[in-house]
């Protein structure tokens, strides 16, 4: 019940996020094609944050559902976790209206390193609120946080090179890759934990 | 489960959709009738962008209904959706400062026509998914779709007609006619399945 | 289920419109007392506002309740109802920067009468669908729609005197004030269609 | 199936009200440093509401679990405190705009002390409506309501202070800490209504 009401908060607060970024949008000073080239690098930048926003949610998602109760730590991981990723709308409203100079990139690179470091967290709160040894395991052995945290790195490194700094934020899409896919290892131990539930289940009933 | 956050999320973002377009309704320029008539092209086009998004709303919901599971393919193509459709905002901004001038209105009707055509993709994603002959065919049969596209395609050229293109946004209203009221072929599809899932049952509980 | 997600879909639509008002609250201009005072008006109106907002909230909650099952008619009823409504947060920001001036106290009470109007047709779309002849007798006997409507035109009325215009808006209010409690009819209605479900079963059930 | 409505709506506004509040933090003016160092008094300002909104969340979401029914007293002791609340984002928005000017950080010490006082109130609606004694005893024996009381108290007091002033804001957070792990209280009113609802079943089932 208090995981229904953790997810739908934060499903709120992620539609919100993601929606609000159009706001940030200035409509076009004009009515001329001029004008509508003019928010064009604010497009291009919402539609990246669009994605990395809805990789955000799609996985956000799949990681509650392995969490079995939520404790005052998985609360607050959460919460901070939304803090972060409610600068996406800023971010991308600098970035977008800069035309992606240097600075603003970075710092858009940093809120989404950010973003990824908080999501480690919160899976290490719930990893140690359900006990789980194989969700503990499958985030151990497969490397798609080290994967994101290499490519962020890489992003941030090249918006400090003039010139190359215009791949970063490309360069961030390409981190939340392995991510889009919604998350087997997640589904995998939600199954395990269904199953090893049953057979605990099934131990107690034996006389 | 999947199904039921899938929703609530599409119906958190529809309805902030829906809702901030009148923030781009800027206050009236002083307290008198010429004040209120400015802003009198904006309401106009915000009252049309309620009936698009409200029909979108209706339609989406009964099409989600027919979905059994989700997959990654229709969470993306539903993402695409949202995406396409968090432009109408800024869309109608645009539109109703510049008093219906050309070339906002032609970026209207391109926002509604891709915005009908990511819909027709998250049907497909969906139809595939539920392998619905039913609901296939339901959807062949039916000519709603092409109705959209022939008269959207109608308001785009209009469009480009200097002084025809006033009759733009009125027609995307009558291209979306057919789908103001509820969509009953899903309604349709959806008994189907859930009849043939009976049978399916019964046949499995025989001996 | 359909008429669980017109519920959620209408209360995220109304909980944007009661919040996003507080956006149209500008930022005092300055830092000192004067500045403060300065945007006092627009607090005051918002205050209305959301007690109005409010109002409508509370009681739509109770009407759909009785509703049992949603048709096209009552979904764009609703619809039609959520678009009036989506006009308050623009109408409060404009009573208020104008430090209620004639005008914009005009359209607001006008806006309050228009969903006053369209929440009888809402009412109207719920009694038609549902058959109650308790629901149709219970609304016809009291007069809390007669109270509102009487007291919203004195309010329309009122805003046409320079002066006693700035009476219209604390009239809004004295016009709601028969549903600030919670509409009892509704509940009533809803225990007897409760009771004679139940008895057309035992009905049913008897050989 | 009343209070869940009440939740969901709640919820809502809540999540609208804290994520907001990024809307009024401006785009740094420029692309450098210094433009974005211009923002920082408003994003820390921005963490300073997000962890006391977040707290007012994480309790309110424990208090109402406590609520047994929902009555119109406790509807409207919710819909004020919601009232109060929704100040957050512009008391937010001033203070960080005048760089943490003195009356600024007084409204906004007010704004706190407000919802601490609708809280407080919607608390005793909601031990009034329940008629339960644990609950009533222990919100009485603990302090947590009068710490917060008396550290906002002191944060007013420093708010009059030009120098002092600065550490108004940080008590803020001081005076919510004990309420930042979920309210404790509520677990065991809770789990104490269940057992005696329990008992109060048996005794009924008895011969």
């Amino acid at each position: 019940m208090t995981k229904g009401r953790l997810e739908a908060f934060s499903d709120g607060v992620i539609a919100i996020i993601i929606t609000i970024t159009i706001l940030l949008i200035d409509l076009p000073d004009g009515d001329d094609m001029q004008a509508l080239m003019g928010i064009m690098p604010l497009v291009g930048c919402y539609l990246i944050s669009f994605i990395l926003v809805g990789t955000n949610w799609v996985n956000h998602h799949h990681l509650l559902q392995v969490a079995r109760q939520v404790d005052g730590r998985i609360l607050w991981a959460n919460l901070g976790y939304l803090f972060i990723l409610s600068f996406m709308p800023v971010g991308t409203g600098w970035v977008g209206r800069s035309q992606f100079a240097m600075l603003p990139v970075r710092v858009y690179v940093i809120i989404n390193l950010a973003s990824a470091l908080s999501y480690f967290l919160l899976e290490k709160a719930i990893i140690r609120a359900s006990g789980s040894e194989t969700l503990k395991a499958a985030v151990d052995e497969s490397n798609k946080e080290l994967w994101t945290f290499v490519v962020e790195g890489m992003a941030l490194a090249a918006s400090f090179v003039q010139g190359i700094h215009y791949v970063s934020c490309p360069l961030l899409v390409v981190a939340m890759a392995p991510w889009i896919v919604p998350d087997l290892r997640m589904k995998r131990v939600f199954e395990d934990a269904q199953r090893s539930h049953g057979q605990k289940r099934e131990r107690n009933e034996k006389p």
